[in-house]
């Protein structure tokens, strides 16, 4: 295999970007630091997201799909928040044929529409807790990009919600970290994680505690692979999102935000794949099994072979062209 | 009810406008022509996109993730379509913090990246046919906007095919209008759903041939639902698509295209909705029964029997406010 795959000791980058580009994963888009992620890469995701997404449910959290783009004016609600996202920002100054009168940004998370909108749907402390969450795209103009790992347009989940009392926010907060992410990365992608608290250097802006899941890879390092934020009542005050108590008081809510994106794909190659290529946990794997079929003659009992381990629940995927040398589609399935 | 909604006899756009407002489902966001689509409207889009896909998946086409950002110049390869689409496009002049070399555009499809993705990865007659589908968010700058029907962002599935045969290409865009589109549309929406082709000039730009799903509304009208295009080789040439046949000649590939989008939520609601509020099919909605429980003393046994509905495969909700008037209630959950 040391003809496909640059070996791991020798340069585990480069052997990274291999893996991502050999095993069809995905690819740079045109535009500098965007990616194309090909269906195996996809597929991958998508597992990710459909075992996320139901842990996400069984927390509470319902989903919502906020817009694209944001009014520029937005952004300066919280002051903090522009100090940190500003040079990443894309910003679209025409549309429509002209030139906008407010240039609108798109979102380098969805946080302040989710403040506007928890503003509004907030009344009374019978709305809460309020409990969303989002799959889109957001983009971050990143100078340096790798796919999956880092990229100007990622794919992700946002949890944003809002509580009546910080102890319900801490515990919240807490159980996204611990039976969305933790319990996912090690139960369905089966590796080691560290969860815990950030550094107060190391928290997001504007958060009084961040928790992260640090995943373990194969050269020693630790990856992020997810992140819960306890954000006090700061958010709240930056867009007045209030609610009527029991005793007809109006305090400030506290609310928590959690994202974990296409980055894990990233994590899940530089943690399992060895210089024969990938390498997927069997609970992830959108393929567990592939039939391999050697000559012409054998193409039926491949596919019977895998009807039979389809009818068992198992994934499965029969190769039966027999005009492609076997050592090829073999070293092929294995990447 | 008449009091909640305005009644479809007196004013049908009024009336849908109300129903999607008072049923929460969706609501404008602050950048013209933008929507925010709740938990509910979302959840009826989940559950479209699940049936959806999975018929997809079943007519053999695989997922991708295509970027938002497409260069400028991409869109100058299809004459026809910048035609059709320059005065819809929103353009990011600047990012990173300053003014970009090459202004980039927001898709309003991800037609040209596949017509560029196409052409790297397919080499031969053994890589057709190419089956892909993308589930994305695309912009198209509109200036009368409604929402689900028509807003300046909307998600939906494209999907981009090519094939060796003109044969192969025109029975694969049936397929996809007959098993995946019209079958998702009368045996899951459970809608009168006319199928057929558009006329010459309500063919898309560059098609040779556009089908159509349409929707049959309550106000007697008709709404496209889904589409589903053959482009010859028209779409091939001008992204250079070209495939090793087995003789050793290099015929320009034949490609479809076909898409449907949120606009079906609206469609739905449309199609079902009466002076009551929304109503559901079954197969479709996010909550089948709500057991309403009216004093305090039955919430253990609105509860109990929510399990057993479960248990059996209903998707069931449980309304245990006994502090909020059952009238109220009833009247919410009927919207």
């Amino acid at each position: 295999m040391a003809s496909v795959l640059t070996p791991q000791a020798q340069d585990f980058p480069r052997w990274y970007q291999d893996v991502v580009a050999k095993a069809e994963l995905a690819e740079n888009g045109p535009v500098r630091g965007t990616q194309i992620i090909r269906p195996w890469g996809t597929a991958i995701w998508e597992r990710m997201q459909a075992e996320v997404d139901a842990r996400i449910k069984i927390a509470g959290a319902q989903n919502v799909n906020l817009p694209l783009f944001i009014p520029e004016s937005y952004l300066n609600r919280e002051a903090e928040h522009v100090e940190g996202f500003s040079p990443e920002l894309a910003v679209v100054t025409h549309a429509g044929g002209k030139q906008l009168d407010e240039p609108v940004v798109v979102r380098p998370t969805s946080e302040t529409l989710f403040g506007e909108s928890m503003s509004k749907w907030i009344q009374s402390y019978r709305d809460l807790p309020l409990l969303l969450n989002q799959w889109c795209n957001v983009v971050r103009w990143e100078m340096r990009t790798r796919l999956f790992l880092r990229s100007s347009e990622l794919l992700w989940q946002e949890g944003h919600t809002a509580h009546a009392t910080r102890e319900d926010a801490a515990a919240y907060a807490r159980q996204i970290l611990r039976d969305v992410y933790r319990e996912f990365m090690v139960d369905v992608l089966a590796m080691p994680i560290i969860a815990g608290l950030k550094t107060p250097g190391e928290r997001f802006p504007g958060a009084i505690d961040t928790m992260t899941c640090e995943g373990m890879m194969a050269d020693g390092k630790a990856l992020q692979m997810g992140t819960s934020h306890e954000l006090g009542q700061n958010f709240a005050k930056a867009f007045d999102i209030q609610f009527l108590d029991a005793t007809g008081a109006r305090p400030h809510a506290w609310t928590t935000s959690w994202g974990a994106s296409t980055r894990m794909v990233g994590g899940l190659i530089m943690c399992h794949g060895d210089d024969a290529g990938l390498r997927l946990p069997p609970r992830l794997a959108p393929t567990q099994v592939v039939v391999l079929a050697i000559k012409e003659e054998a193409a039926d009992k491949a596919h019977e072979i895998a009807g039979s381990l389809r009818a068992a629940g198992v994934r499965v995927s029969v190769d039966d062209r027999t005009d492609v040398a076997f050592g090829r589609r073999a070293v092929a399935w294995e990447l």
